[in-house]
This record gives C-alpha cells, sequence and structure tokens, in this order.
C-alpha cells in the first residue's frame, strides 16, 4: 500500500472516530447574537456555499430580505437589496458560524438558536427553531405578517422558556434520544417523530420548573413542543453538526465533512482540504407531493439538514424508516438495496445508530469522496421539497452531484498526492 | 356454499368489523371496587381460565395471596389460604369482569385501574397499572415490602393524580396513539416505548392542570411517567380487551375473542360460543432471557396481555417492531414470514394498524377458529418471560396450542353444524 493511502486511511480512521464518538448535550436556547461566535445585527445567514448577491433567487432570495426586514436592518425589501448590495448587511454561509440551515437556513441576530455542544470533542453548533406546522415560513421562502407573527412568538416566548426549561435541567443529552429514535423507525430528517416525543417527554420535568415564573408561556410553549412532529429535527442538524465539525480539518482525510445547497448549487467540504467548498450543479429530485401539488411546483431554495446523512443518519439509516417509502418513490426492499449500497462510499459503521433490519448493523458513516467516485455511487439524501411559490410542498430523495466528489478528489491529489490514481487501494504493500 | 358457511362468514365479518372499529378512550383511573361491575373488597382476578384453589401455583398463587394481604383480607398467607379455600375470598377470572390482567393479572378492589371506554360500541374495560421497572412485583409473583410500598403509591399517588389528569382533559383517545406507535416499530405488546413515550406527552397539559392543586404528587407521577417505556402497554391491553368484547357473543361466529394463560392452562374464547374456555395445555416458549437468567428460569405464571394478538398486534404486527429479533430468535425476513403467514388464519386487514414493510398491508385481525385448524398454524404470541423465583427473567414467543381451536371446532360444529367438515368452504353454491 502507498504512503499516501496509509496516511489516508488513518486520517479517515480518525475523523470517523470522531464522527462517532460526538456526545451532543443541548445546554442552551438562546438569541444568535449572545451565542453564535461572530455573529453582529447586520449579518443574515443562510444555506449552501455563498453566492454573489444577483445569484440568489425566488424562495432564498425572499428568506434573506425577510431576515433583513425581520432584524429591522431595513425598512422594506427595497432598502434591504441596497443594503445588501452595497455590503452594510452580510450574507454570508451558516456554515462558517458552526451553524446549520433548514431549507433557506436564514438566521438573523435576533432569532433563538438551540446550543449544542459536543462534551467529546468541546464544539459547539447552532440552528434556529421549528417555525411550526403552518405553510407560511421563513424557512420555506415567505415572509409575510404570520411569518412575523411566528417569529416574535419564537424570539418572545418560545426561545426563552425553552432556555430556562434547557438550563434548568443542566443540559439534556441528545445522543441517547437520538439512538433510540433510530429504533423506533426515525431517519432524523424527514421523520424525526419519535425523537421528538421523547425530547419532549425528558424536557417536561424541566418545563414544569419554570413554570411558576412563567406561566402562559410555558402552556404556550408545551402547546407548540405538543403540535408538531418535527421539533427535533434542528436538534439533530445541530447535534450532526457538531459531529461533523469536530471531524473537519484533519490532515490527510478524504472524508466529507458537510454537504448543502443553495437555490443554485450543491457542494461539499473534506476534511483535509480546509474550508474550500467543491462545487456541483443540483440534481432532481424524486419523492412525494403533498395533495394539490405537482413535482413541477418543486423549487430549489437550499439545504443543509443533508448535515445528517453527513454522519451517518438521514438516507444512510433509510431501512429503519419504512413509512417513507412513498417519499422514496421504492418498495421497503430497494430501501434496504439502497441502505446496503451506502456501506461502499463510507468508512465505517457507526457503533450507536444501529439499524434493526440489517441484524442491528451499524450506519454506514463517513463519506469518502475516493470511495464515491471510484464506486460511481453518489451519496443519497433525503430532502423536503420547497414550492415555486412558497411552503413545503412534499419531501423526497435527491443524489449528490458526482461533480462535487470528482473536484474534490482532484484537489485532493494536489495537496496530497495521487496514489490511488496510479495504484489504487487494492496494491499490495511494498 | 352451506347454509352454515355463509351464516359463519356473516357473522365473522360482523366481529371483525366490531374489532377494526373500536375507538378506545381513557376516561379515568379510579379504584377497581368504584368501576368495575361486581368488583367488591372479598374479590381476586387473576389471570386465566378460573382453576380450582389447589391447582395455582408458585408465582399466581404468591400473587393471588399478596393480593389477599394488601387488601387487608387476611393477616397472614395461611389466613388468606383458608379464606379462599372456605370461599370467603373469591378468585375470579379478570375476563368475566370486563378486566385483563398483565402476567398474574392479580387485581383487588382497591387497586387503581385504566378505564377504557370503547367509543364506538359503548363498552368498558379495565387493567391494572405498570408497577415500575423494579423487579419485585405482584405481576411477575413476587409480593414483599416493596411490592407493598409499591402499590401504596400506585394507590394513593399515581393513581388518584393520573385519574385527576385524564379527568381534566375529558378523555385521551387510545387509537391514534396506537395507530402511530405501530408505524414507530412497536408490537403494542412486548415493546411500547413509542407508544408510552406518545402518551406522556398528550397526557402532559392535563397534569399541568392538576399541578397547583397536588404538587408533590404530579411530580411523583411524572417521574413514574418518564422512568419507564412500559405504561402503555396496561392501556393497550383495556384497549384491545374493549374492542374485543364487542366482538363477542355474535351469534354464528368463530372469531377468538380472548386468549388466556394460567401457570397451568392456555384457553381461548370464541364470538359465538358463550363463555365457554376452550383449554389447552402450556406450549414451551422461546425467547431471550436477560442476563444472568436461563431459558430453565422460566415459569408459567398466567398472562393475559396476548389480548393484542387476539385483535391484530403483538405478533401479528412483529414485522414493525424489527427490534425483537433476538426476542423472537429469528431473522428480520423471519419475522416478515412469520407475519405474513398469519394472514391465513385471519379475517381481514386492519384498516388502522398498518405494516410499513409490507407496504402497509394491515395487520392480519381477527382470528378463525376454522382456519387455525384447517391450516395447522397456530396464533404466534409474544410473551413476557417470568421466572421461577418471581420477577421477569425475559421477553420471547410461544404458539397457542392447537387443542384449544380444535376443542372450539368441535363445540362450534355441535351448535351450529358441521358443513366445513362434509363440504369445506370451497364447495361451489348449490
Amino acid at each position: 500500500m502507498h504512503i499516501e493511502d496509509q496516511r489516508r486511511l488513518r486520517a479517515n480512521s480518525q475523523a470517523f472516530e470522531e464522527i462517532c464518538a460526538a456526545d451532543p448535550v443541548l445546554v442552551d436556547v438562546r438569541p444568535a447574537r449572545e451565542v453564535i461566535p461572530g455573529m453582529v445585527p447586520d449579518v443574515i445567514l443562510t444555506s449552501g456555499a455563498p453566492l454573489s448577491w444577483d445569484s440568489y433567487r425566488s424562495g432564498q432570495r425572499n428568506a434573506i430580505i425577510g431576515g433583513a426586514l425581520l432584524e429591522g436592518l431595513a425598512a422594506d425589501a427595497k432598502e434591504a437589496d441596497e443594503g445588501i448590495r452595497s455590503g452594510r448587511i452580510q450574507v454570508r454561509p451558516c456554515h462558517d458560524f458552526g451553524s446549520v440551515g433548514s431549507i433557506t437556513g436564514v438566521t438573523t441576530a435576533s432569532m433563538p438558536v438551540v446550543v449544542v455542544e459536543n462534551e467529546a470533542h468541546g464544539n459547539r453548533a447552532y440552528c434556529t427553531l421549528y417555525e411550526g406546522s403552518t405553510q407560511h415560513k421563513l424557512t420555506y421562502g415567505i415572509f409575510n405578517e404570520e411569518v412575523r407573527r411566528n417569529q416574535a412568538l419564537l424570539r418572545d416566548v418560545i426561545g426563552p422558556t425553552l432556555g430556562a426549561a434547557v438550563q434548568t435541567s443542566g443540559g439534556i443529552r441528545l445522543r441517547p434520544i437520538m439512538r433510540r429514535a433510530v429504533h423506533m423507525g426515525d431517519d432524523l430528517h424527514t421523520r424525526n417523530a419519535a425523537a421528538t416525543a421523547l425530547f419532549a417527554r425528558e424536557l417536561f420535568p424541566h418545563l414544569m420548573r419554570v413554570f411558576d415564573a412563567r406561566r402562559l408561556e410555558t402552556e404556550q410553549t408545551i402547546s407548540y413542543l405538543e403540535g408538531n412532529d418535527y421539533f427535533f429535527l434542528r436538534l439533530c442538524m445541530a447535534a450532526c453538526k457538531s459531529g461533523a465539525d469536530s471531524a473537519h480539518g484533519i490532515e490527510g482525510s478524504s472524508i466529507v465533512t458537510a454537504m448543502v445547497f443553495s437555490c443554485r448549487e450543491f457542494a461539499i467540504r473534506v476534511s483535509g482540504l480546509g474550508s474550500t467548498w467543491f462545487r456541483g450543479p443540483l440534481a432532481p429530485l424524486q419523492g412525494k407531493v403533498f395533495e394539490g401539488y405537482s413535482l413541477a411546483d418543486a423549487e430549489y431554495m437550499g439545504g443543509e439538514s443533508i448535515i445528517a446523512e453527513t454522519v451517518g443518519l438521514g438516507a444512510f439509516v433509510q431501512a429503519v424508516a419504512f413509512t417513507l417509502q412513498d417519499y422514496s418513490r421504492c418498495s421497503p426492499e430497494e430501501m434496504v438495496q439502497r441502505n446496503v449500497e451506502l456501506y461502499q462510499i463510507t468508512t465505517g459503521e457507526h457503533p450507536d445508530f444501529t439499524i434493526p433490519f440489517l441484524r442491528f448493523r451499524g450506519a454506514p458513516t463517513g463519506i469518502d469522496i475516493h470511495k464515491v467516485v471510484e464506486s460511481g455511487i453518489a451519496p443519497l439524501l433525503h430532502v423536503g421539497i420547497a414550492g415555486a411559490r412558497g411552503g413545503q410542498v412534499g419531501a423526497g430523495v435527491m443524489r449528490a452531484p458526482m461533480e462535487c466528489f470528482r473536484a474534490a478528489v482532484e484537489s485532493y491529489e494536489k495537496r496530497y498526492g495521487s496514489s490511488r490514481r496510479s495504484g489504487g487501494s487494492s496494491a499490495p504493500a511494498p
């Protein structure tokens, strides 16, 4: 085996271990400006590798402008556009701020975010709160009076109450909830029903403790938690981000540490390749749309929840979530095949996220750009489907574009040598 | 088709519809004597078809005597034995009191029971509360000071607090919780983790409403609900019993409406065959025992939670609960096969309890004694495994003994005619 290969295997093994060791704990819920390093009021975070302002379009553009208005950075859309154009308002990628965004991913300074600490590594990650079950969400590219009211509720009631309860708890460990939820049919991406219920059950006693100090707020928070099955997704995203970040920056590692998309492009980052985004085109979606919509209504407006797939969840545990077969547009048997196929592009098996149907085999974890390119198997991803007029119109699957992985391999070989192209991993040791 | 067959099919279709229409609602938690018709202080209910007092042995006998002591019907075991022998204390089957028992099933007048009303039919069913996660439980044949303390906690704190919260709620619908839990990996017999979490989440706002009136009690109740994943089983059992009872007593129906066992025997009841128990021997258990035990430690001490299988849950939805593969001692693929096989002995497919892996096919529901005998396939049952020295030592599977079904078919033919033996269901209509 080439020395370059040995180094890569060692580095990947280290990155894989970091991902698997992640011990995410929800330690707070606080306004972004109070907890995210570098988050100042004139910064707006959004999903995807950065684009020029003119390239942002439709739902993602709407949401960024909505964020500026919500934050009081501009009086109207025109002023927001000018502010961004002039650089007075800065549009930045979530991932550069330890954050991760759902669909448009728009995050502004006064929005409450979950603060997840990876106790195994000491790093923190952040994500905004679920906006509730209405179709009108900044997440899905809509800004109107209802969004403003919901955002005010999150900022003034839900965020502070959750924060108080979480502080009282001393921190809520997310890994045991995630581990159990995977055995209860959650892929922890498209489906978070079990994790949301388990989390709510764990949070309740702590909510009870803040009840006397804030009665109405506690009741509103409980009703918010009871009213949806998706709350946990944001906690999961921050948890996954905290794990992925702990595996980033390992010299020689070819493991993917982020996958994102904007309204224009897909992109990945690789552990041993610094902060470069390797970009590729958006692939077509497959999925199931809600009644009254068609796939023609679908529109890309960003998304970073595929941080789940980056660390072995989502489509990488699809064989725990046969309820999603209609969204995956395939049979349960095909879901099993697709899940098994992903072992070909990953580094190891997660010790804790195990798949009962595969006799408790650990989830395929740690995507290796070389294995993707050599096998020709692109990571399969579970995604929410946004509609051209905003709102969620369905959910489905997409393949990450091979271009990103080819570009990353090329960059890797430039930096670390090209042993694999000439010899390959099956060559005997010299 | 013989006229007898036509009548049977119509009657079975009606019984099947009753089972599927069941709409169980938890309406109260109250002491047995206040809600179970005929429940007087000198009655002790227990699992299984009735036996002579001398036939009760080991754990089931211990629990019955424990029940007498707990209820203050006797000062010691000797006096309890004499009281039962003389008829002053009556030992009766749970099922004759609209109740259903977990393992020993011992239920006494002052124990709190869940009151489940089947709103589709207007009948009610009852079951005691989960005793908590200690090994020392009356349910599993143990009576000691710890059991006495836990029972006092249930009677004085948990029962009244749950009762107050449930009354405040106006009733908690169980069918939606059960339907969802089946899609979250619960067979609702051996595994109730999802249903327990979903129920806790739904109960919590109502517990909050009784918090001011009973602070310490509410905190104790929350801690009881948080501390286990099995609470829901008793609700499920009462729900299933309420459905099975609504299908009982339909003239001409050959559908099983109860399956039970005591420490000595297995027994079934059939819709169109009155209150007769058709008895058979106890079959060997297969399963997984907890660390430190072996299957040689297993001992039958009764059980009626197979009311779940009676209405299409438990082993009849095993293909939703691949996490149970070790307890079933087979592969996930074999669980699928075993689940599919059960369609051969049932009347229809449940409209609401559907199996994602089988492309959302409804659970096989409504066991027909004729189909069991003709196919030679005995119902497969999920069971908890009790230990010879009391306590739960594992969980596993058993087959209902064919003898019960043959005896029931014989009785059916005596009462309704024996068309099937002479012609069979495939004979053309005259």
